[in-house]
């Protein structure tokens, strides 16, 4: 009995000793709760990042003139559409699903993992069937639906700047493409874990897999389909052709500068720890100050050069300011991110009547606020201490020349075979009467600056 | 001693058996976590539908004339603050409370409970004060808060329906009753634990609870209350009366949009564990795929009928996508979705020709978008597999003719009471004029199709 | 070795001790859960509060005429930059960092804590890292976060009110004094901990804090500024200037509603237990309640007393009812939230026409909504039990004695150097074409109010 006694005190001792091991520090989170916190964020910022597809409708409805406003919210909703869907055939498992350098499967719908329906479809739930979905760190379709509202993103950057001619068909062939293809092919170089991520291209949120390839597409787009109409004259002669609506652009801005919290605040990808949240907070505060200052710079900067302030320029600059702050939301100093941003602010006012020059007709300012502020931010990160210069400018350029080749092809595939551009009569006459048959404000009056 | 020592070894042993029982799985969630979670839930979901209210406040704006707005603005605003005090008075009690077969408490004002009251007015919070509290499983009123949005969204349907011509307090009137007694007494029959839920009846969100509740009563207001003047003609002739602010009809079906990841994800009722997380995910995914279905659908259908697209039809598609995932939006194979909102959008494009061949007069489409929509979702839930199509028949027959002949006795009792037309000078003139003595856009001229 | 074994024993046992007392129970919530869900609160709540910062920008927008719309939206988006900025730079320090009586630091910058950077940077996570971030409780800028969007609210209410007549430039001016200075100073007597605190000033979500504070600052650069040309004639007559796009102002209404629910939610400070969610439900409950209960009884006063609905009334009574509830949100009785809600409404239909009969020229009627309902909400907290009156009443005069004399000063400075107030040219022309160069509206044409 002593014998056996000390025995059961040494299996008691070892007991003891494993349980101290096993039990949780008071202060930790535990892995369901981890997995609720990460998809929660997901599906959080995901709804957010989605509700800047009315940041874009908004922007580019008071950014456009009367005669074509119904055709722009028309393609602004379509163009989620489209990118949902695409991203849900194709996109997503060709830019995450076995990245190797270049591409994932090219196998069509993404759905929920076995381990998830298991889960699901249990009669009873046990700690089996919980432990290899907690396991993933997330739900995977809260994933699917964070990385999809991004790639809609992309696709309405490109809608403001091409605004105003295009066809709404052959438009939406293009975003099939680029949301099903273009797209996700670079997004998987870095996101998906391919070469320019081995590479250690550091882009956090994408001011350039997102705002620069949008933009991108976009200057191709302006280029292939000619300027509007009535816009540049002979001698160097450039006609505003002011927006119909301010209040609604201001409202776009609102609502994109709302959204970005979650653009950028989501893209920590996970909420279940200190680390995390700490990080979130961080990213949001980032967020903030440069769109603050990117609005501010622009403001100032179009007083100083102009003598009045021109509203949709410092608009535009708070755009501008949160594109430069993506790549690298995540400083620890924050004053950075206040000069980050307002140099983007600044670009922007800086490039709108750069590219006039060029006669590059951008509708609503995009190519200014999305590509070279994109630019802009992802140099910072290295200029800043979060990457390699080098490394920045490789990918700056790889993702850019993909982009410009890829969908230059697609544009003028479309030009010469369907077609891209209404005829003139249908540009004089607007796209909602030619395309639509109706009019955004039919009981409107004719103002002073109808053209 | 030794045997005294044996027998703390064995209490020792007992001791580390009972911890061991004790200790939480590294890998779950506490109850009060789980708790928060929910509650969270409740809230976040809860404020995402009541933003729906600005969402069918700005699509009714958009689609009706000017000289409408404003009263439509006004009737958008009340009705959600009609909705939220009846329900609290009234409803919620009558849906939720000691419901038997039909119909809860009729019992005055919800409050929370004594476990969280003592809680709240502790002066040392213990855990003996905190189980019954958390036993619960989420703060009783973020429950009451949720379900308060929902009984609002069926009273906005009836709203667009009926404008144009409908006096502002009787309207309101109706409200009243709406969502103090109709709704919540067919609420009661399934979510309350009635009959219909005893029976298997199975509606998720609320394709057929809320959305075609809201449908019945805006149809039944409809017929009697008659068409607006110049709508219908002699021999079938149809006069179209545009709609005067086509983006904000699009902010508003964005709105609806964004809300209805509000609507649909938290309607899972709860968020606090890997299960739930990964359901509400899956409840996000199909939302947003059926609403892209069902707009590209309507959008591609009125192209193919009327040569043209018609942007109305096309957002009324998103939400007739919408509507039909409602009452199944846990579907595991998501390409159903696409399935299911694709024929919701279909079904607007042919339902409103068709009311317009029966002359009621549906000046925003909820009835086509709401009802038509609403049945076929829920029909849908049966045929794809999640539940039984005879019951649901039951279902959606049972609540629809409660509805119609509800709130037709209550249409009629105001009609011939206090009455609920306008007359023919206030609806030439307006109603913003007539009931509100203003004007929603005072200085914007009057174009081309000022009716 | 029977010895040793019985010393073991004994270890063992109060090994065993050690760990009863040391495991979590079941029930609780981890240190660093909540720290996580605090923090999530923040940055939730906040971005809701950020969002109202649209709802002013839309509210404003619909309430002033066509010529001054583009400005009235400059203002917004960049008063709500400044803010934060200048929040960033001094307001926080002076507002929270270690204040005694008064004031806090005049330190320049914000950052996040040594323990979060530690975290942060660490290339392997430890305890002994999480253990002193997780002790703060929630993150640091999830905090700052939060309270910047604070301040930017009190800017958003003197923009209205001082709209159609002030310069944009010397506006900002103000903001950058009031957000850097004026408003951190009376918050710290409170929020910082201050003499306020202490004496026991009850002000949950800032009824006086934030509302009566830019109430004050509004009503104070009225009297200065000035009434608008044409707004008051002799003999008492007063001309309406109605605004001139109501479904924004109706569209702002929502968004300040729905952001509300960050505003007061947030307010609890805290999410990670069972008490503070509870808590938080309540709040939503009673900030929904008031609101209804605001705008109807504005919406009834204004039938009964002008037999016609007035629709800008009814959204500022929805408006008094938030404010009002927003010194005491966390009332266990809900029905006294419809009470309080419902006295606030009144208030703004009483107070806007003594405003007039003052030539208190106040735009958007900002001044009756946040300060008159914000004084009455912080009285009723006393009135029904959640304070003491008299100081209730000390807290009321001393901010507002406070803001009053240094706003006053400051508008006077401004006004008597690079000067206030747009000349009458510019004023008749409209500050759009004067100050920015442009038209918010610049197709539609004039109706039959334009002025």
């Amino acid at each position: 009995m002593r014998r056996f006694s000390s025995t059961l005190v040494l299996a008691g001792i070892v007991g003891a000793a494993v349980l101290l091991a096993a039990i949780p520090a008071r202060a930790e989170v535990s892995s369901e709760t981890q997995y609720v916190f990460n998809t929660f964020s997901f599906l959080v910022h995901g709804f957010l990042v989605m509700w800047m597809g009315a940041g874009f409708a908004m922007l580019e409805s008071g950014l456009v003139r009367t005669k074509n406003t119904a055709t722009i919210c028309l393609k602004n909703v379509a163009l989620y559409s489209v990118a949902g869907l695409l991203y849900y055939v194709i996109g997503y498992n060709l830019m995450y699903s076995n990245v190797g350098n270049w591409i994932g499967d090219l196998t069509f719908f993404y759905n929920t993992s076995e381990a998830e329906l298991a889960l699901l479809n249990a009669d009873t739930v046990t700690p089996e069937l919980i432990a290899p979905v907690v396991e993933n760190g997330y739900s995977v379709m809260s994933d699917w639906f964070f990385q999809m509202v991004f790639v809609a993103t992309a696709a309405s950057i490109v809608s403001g700047t091409v605004a105003e001619r295009i066809k709404v068909w052959p438009f939406l062939l293009f975003v099939v493409v680029l949301t099903a293809i273009i797209y996700p092919v670079q997004g998987a170089w870095t996101w998906g874990g391919g070469w320019l991520s081995k590479l250690g291209f550091s882009d956090f949120a994408g001011s350039t897999i997102v705002h620069s390839v949008g933009g991108w597409a976009a200057l191709t787009g302006a280029i292939i389909l000619g300027a509007r109409r009535g816009k540049y004259g002979p001698g160097g002669r450039v006609t505003p052709l002011p927006g119909a609506n301010l209040p609604l652009a201001t409202l776009g801005t609102f609502i994109l500068w709302f959204g970005w919290f979650g653009f950028n605040g989501g893209s920590q990808l996970a909420l279940g720890s200190a680390l995390d949240a700490a990080a979130i907070a961080i990213v949001y505060v980032n967020t903030n100050l440069a769109a603050a200052a990117g609005l501010l710079a622009a403001m100032a900067l179009t007083q100083v050069l102009y003598k009045k302030i021109d509203l949709t320029m410092t608009l535009n600059g708070a755009i501008a300011g949160l594109v430069s702050i993506t790549a690298g939301p995540d400083l620890q100093n924050h004053a950075l991110a206040i000069v980050i941003g307002a140099i983007g602010g600044a670009i922007v006012v800086i490039a709108v009547p750069l590219l006039d020059r060029l006669r590059i007709d951008d509708v609503v300012g995009a190519i200014s606020a999305h590509l070279f502020a994109g630019i802009w931010g992802t140099l910072a990160v290295a200029i800043f201490g979060g990457g390699d210069l080098v490394v920045q400018i490789i990918g700056i350029a790889a993702i850019g020349g993909f982009v410009v080749v890829t969908s230059s092809i697609l544009w003028l595939i479309i030009k010469h075979t369907v077609g891209l551009r209404v005829n003139e009569e249908d540009e004089e006459m607007g796209l909602d009467k030619a395309e639509l048959g109706m009019e955004a404000y039919p009981e409107f009056g004719h103002g002073s600056q109808t053209i």
